[in-house]
């Protein structure tokens, strides 16, 4: 498989008409064909290589030689299921039992974050025995008939039982950073609207958010907002969700979970978390307390998954778990994460469209507006850009409501030069903008479809 | 990992403190601690040997050692998603079109089987514009929220808008292998329910079913069962979703699908395929017509599953289908299923217990029943047995709505000598029955407890 088997084009043309084309290809007018890839680092079919600051999901680096090993030794003794007693599951609970809060004690293997927020939906329902879940707006929870439904992003026309409420953001939302107490403020929304259901006779069985909203466009919850949330939702009757699908494993720097951010007072319910944890390969996991677990049990029902928790999946989550260890990527998060924001608020003082720079380790978002002022934003531009960086083999794309947020969520291995290669390149692209006529700014017509698509 | 880590008491003491206990252990009062295995052969800690009669997920053996260095190489390669072009991702739905009716012929790529149920009914809601859903009576579809609702085996309380259809059985059901025409007389049941539904003004958007019922007991679809049941099902607008999770990729020897048992002039709409797929690895598929392709993509939201049809998934996904050929694993499937099933049926002929023997290739069923008039499941006789067969190193397990069937799905290299011995020892274990004392037989108490659960 090292050699391409196919021309660029006829493999193009093969893939429009075998593959569903609601599955679509970054930079649809020109995609990339990416042969392999190392590190931070992708190669297309002539060996041209590209910065890649978005694959969060090849966490410790693309193809790490560390956890293609684990995967192949595993393999060669054995890939059966959970219902044989095998000791990597044991293991890789253990160690993932450590990272959390002592509640947290109770794990189901799946193979991706959909799987999982299913599975915490099914979880929150069997315990609180109620139905409806709180969401924020323009949330994201996977691309399964139940979690259509609480996902705003895809699918804003929610139906009856479920409620979304305003995405804390303090750049863009209704409270903003001169709020005293946005936190306070935002988690009164979702107050509000646990008074509303139950006025309408409803319950509510669990709040679901990101730990730090992704799609929404890389917000940073204010202090306070999640322990406020989760002690409304409990006087409620039902469980706080924090879904660390593309937020966990280290992301953050600081702390091993971005729920974590919000303080040591603050511990949800359910955990569900997904994409980094096998650095490609499809596992993902729910955690939740021996009550909610115990309630679960209590129904009869046997929870079966076929590839769930399987001896290959589980070394290979033990593999990258070391990996973080033994390379520090949590503190690589710290110090580049913290290099590449600082380089990006300097180009905010001197770029007027940047609006706003804003996350945390490498977790970061930088929005695109008009003007300053208004706010209003630059979604055309922010497009542009992303195509102008993809010139200078950049590999970036946009989230938030309006695609105005470019994102960055790069293989935790990004280095200080990639921080400021991207930061130069961006620096330079935008310093053209005012130096050429305004009609060589953005291309207007091919805007968002020339944009990466969201949810990477 | 190839060695012990804990004890198997201490491994099963952690298993149970951190893995929900809705995931059940195989033996749960004396569970196996499987360290390898290779081929049909299972390993414990100490090196025991067992014969595998029921993983059929390893379908071309465990731990096949061209499936490991084809994953190897790619994951050394790239481990990407399908946002970047990839020539596997269009080589391996080529293969999987060419096993398929013209018709089928457009591919989404997912994790699990249940995923895979999951998008097939989305992709039948959204192209029919209609709702509910026929599935027959004892029926498994997955895990997921929206399967559980279509899934009577795990929850028989089905909510309003769905209605199951009669297995059809012809051993236990309405209609016998008396009758003159059971296929017509089953897909008539159907014809009613749908009648009933519209009666009710509800539209019908699609009949899912497996090509061979697994869990509802090693079901064999009686002749024009399916061609007849499609023909209601579109007249009303609805389409046939063939679930050949279990059964697909050749395990019934003389085709590559389950369906096409029912001859060339049945094609469904929609097949799902999972298991079997990886050899173990978490990949499954949804195969469907442009048409409905067509109308999913217009509905203008993307579908982006994060790790399905990724490079690696679709590399383990083309050498498996290169084993299957270079060991003519179907011709296996043939030879190995058909002198199982005729060692079997000259058990029935001996031994009362023995009421029905049933199945195509390594996809075999002995149903155990009290009396062959009555034909009255044997329930406790039939977990004995699997308990008995277990002490002479054998892995089987029951399945069927009484558990009272002997379910073989080994991987496709169970040999001629395996087909022998697993029989000499049924043989031998029912013949010492009849010489015993009564009471020596089912330890009635630890009957259901000690069998293994279904749907591997």
């Amino acid at each position: 498989m090292a050699l391409e088997v196919f021309h660029k084009d006829e493999t193009l043309q093969m893939r429009r008409k075998l593959i569903g084309q609601s599955c679509r290809l970054f930079f649809s007018h020109d995609p990339v064909k990416i042969m392999r890839a190392r590190g931070q680092y992708l190669y297309d079919e002539n060996g041209m290589q590209y910065l890649d600051c978005i694959s969060n999901v090849q966490h410790v680096g693309h193809c790490h030689p560390s956890i293609t090993q684990a995967a192949a030794a595993q393999m060669d003794l054995l890939y059966s299921n959970t219902r044989f007693l095998h000791d990597n599951i044991v293991l890789y609970a253990n160690r993932l039992a450590a990272t959390l809060p002592k509640k947290l004690c109770v794990f189901y293997f799946v193979n991706s974050g959909s799987e999982a927020n299913d599975l915490a939906l099914r979880l929150a329902r069997q315990y609180t025995r109620h139905q409806d879940v709180i969401v924020l707006d323009y949330a994201y929870h996977g691309h399964l008939t139940s979690l259509i439904d609480i996902s705003p992003y895809k699918f804003r026309k929610l139906e009856g039982q479920k409620e979304w409420a305003p995405l804390p953001d303090t750049y863009h939302g209704i409270y903003r950073e001169d709020h005293l107490d946005p936190g306070q403020a935002y988690a009164d929304t979702v107050k509000s609207l646990i008074e509303e259901a139950h006025k309408k006779g409803r319950k509510i069985s669990s709040f679901f958010a990101e730990s730090l909203p992704s799609v929404g466009g890389q917000i940073i919850f204010p202090t306070g907002y999640c322990k406020r949330v989760a002690e409304s939702v409990h006087e409620a009757g039902g469980v706080y969700v924090a879904d660390e699908i593309q937020t966990g494993f280290g992301r953050v720097g600081s702390h091993f979970w971005a729920f974590q951010l919000q303080g040591e007072d603050f511990c949800p319910d359910i955990v569900t978390m997904g994409k980094p944890m096998g650095n490609g390969h499809p596992i993902a996991c729910v955690a939740t307390t021996e009550e909610i677990a115990d309630a679960f049990t209590a129904n009869g029902v046997e929870y079966f998954n076929t590839f769930g928790g399987n001896p290959v999946s589980c070394a290979i989550g033990l593999a990258l778990l070391d990996v973080i260890e033994k390379e520090d990527l949590r503190g690589n998060a710290v110090r580049v994460g913290g290099h590449l924001k600082q380089l990006l608020l300097q180009l905010q003082i001197k770029h007027p469209l940047v609006g706003d720079v804003r996350g945390v380790g490498l977790f970061i978002g930088m929005e695109i507006v008009k003007d300053r002022v208004s706010r209003k934003p630059a979604t055309e531009e922010a497009a542009h850009l992303v195509r102008r960086l993809k010139e200078e083999r950049i590999v970036i794309s946009t989230d938030g409501p309006w695609d105005s947020v470019i994102k960055f969520k790069p293989p935790m291995c990004f280095s200080i030069e990639d921080a400021e290669r991207v930061s130069t390149c961006i620096d330079q692209i935008l310093g053209g903008w005012y130096t050429s006529s305004p009609s060589s700014i953005p291309a207007a017509s091919a805007g968002l479809q020339g944009s990466i698509s969201r949810n990477t």
